[in-house]
């Protein structure tokens, strides 16, 4: 497996191809940001076949998730349920994430994100752009109201503070509250934001 | 000034003192945490009497801001806002939190603090129990809800996500936008929390 006479080229289901196009995405989201990040770039730095990225990651977005140790693609997750319009979008987004961040085993790769984020200006330019391209841009489609991106940066903002509230600060009893019964609290304020009622 | 001759006794008014309880200060806190973090034992740790502490810091809040880098005392600043009741607390919330942030002479600690948080488990670890005791405590005293402590959890993640979102992520239109247009955007879903009512 890790033999060190591995072979060292650059085809599927060689492992080290795969880490060599993470670490050279990693390189380039925190030196040029999400949005001037291509995969041809990230291709050319890893010295492999654009065509090799997608394989193993289908998407830039798909990149960045795996480089930010993210157990899901957030614009694939995202993209489902705004598709379904934009009636009960507020508790669906509650639920969805609340089923992925309750997960153990994702908690991790999530927190590593937001410490990255945190700690290193690159990455916090690259999270910036990617939250508001894949997340902000999607949810901006389906509001009802006459300025869509601003109601968008308000859901996304009680999105992240649920995140940090219950999952990195943890404090109680949220922290510790059944998901069934926290989704009927927060799903009002997203709807709101999404329809623009005040 | 800073002449390498200064004497080094520890009085008020020098500034070497005030530096040596930040110190000490700043350890404790990262080891033991807000809670078990006594005044009397910075003040051991300093080399200080406790009462030069309570000079320079008055209240362990204070301290803690201080070695936080923030501009004001939060426990003091939500203090004030707390006595006068529940009505029209979640809009004085948001105005109060807007007007500290929005003053680019404030930002630079507040953001260290985030980062330092989010970097450090020790002051994590600080940071969430600061926010359980004085900001959490404070506000679950004056909701009408029959579950106060979860309600000001979720006065809490909205705040820290509205912090988050415009200050440190700086989404647009979110981050421009006017602290007059805003407040009324967000004082409904703090008052929501605050009141109970789904």
């Amino acid at each position: 497996m890790s033999s060190p006479a591995r072979q060292r080229g650059r085809r599927p289901g060689d492992s080290g191809t795969r880490a060599a196009i993470l670490a050279a995405a990693r390189a380039r989201f925190a030196s040029h940001g999400y949005d001037r990040t291509r995969i041809r770039d990230v291709a050319a730095d890893a010295g492999v076949d654009p065509a090799l990225v997608h394989y193993f990651f289908k998407t830039k977005d798909g990149l960045f998730a795996a480089v930010m140790e993210l157990p899901f693609r957030p614009a694939e997750v995202l993209g489902s349920e705004v598709a379904q319009g934009p009636d009960g979008l507020g508790e669906r987004l509650v639920r969805r994430i609340l089923s992925v961040w309750d997960e153990p085993a994702h908690r991790p790769g999530l927190l590593s994100m937001v410490v990255s984020a945190a700690g290193h200006a690159g990455a916090a330019a690259a999270l910036r752009e990617f939250v508001r391209r894949e997340m902000v841009g999607r949810i901006a489609t389906v509001t009802r109201h006459d300025d869509p991106r601003l109601r968008a940066n308000l859901v996304a903002s009680q999105v992240v503070g649920l995140i940090l509230a219950r999952y990195v600060l943890a404090v109680e009893p949220l922290a510790s509250l059944d998901a069934d019964a926290l989704v009927p609290l927060v799903a009002p304020t997203l709807q709101r934001y999404i329809d623009g009622d005040l």
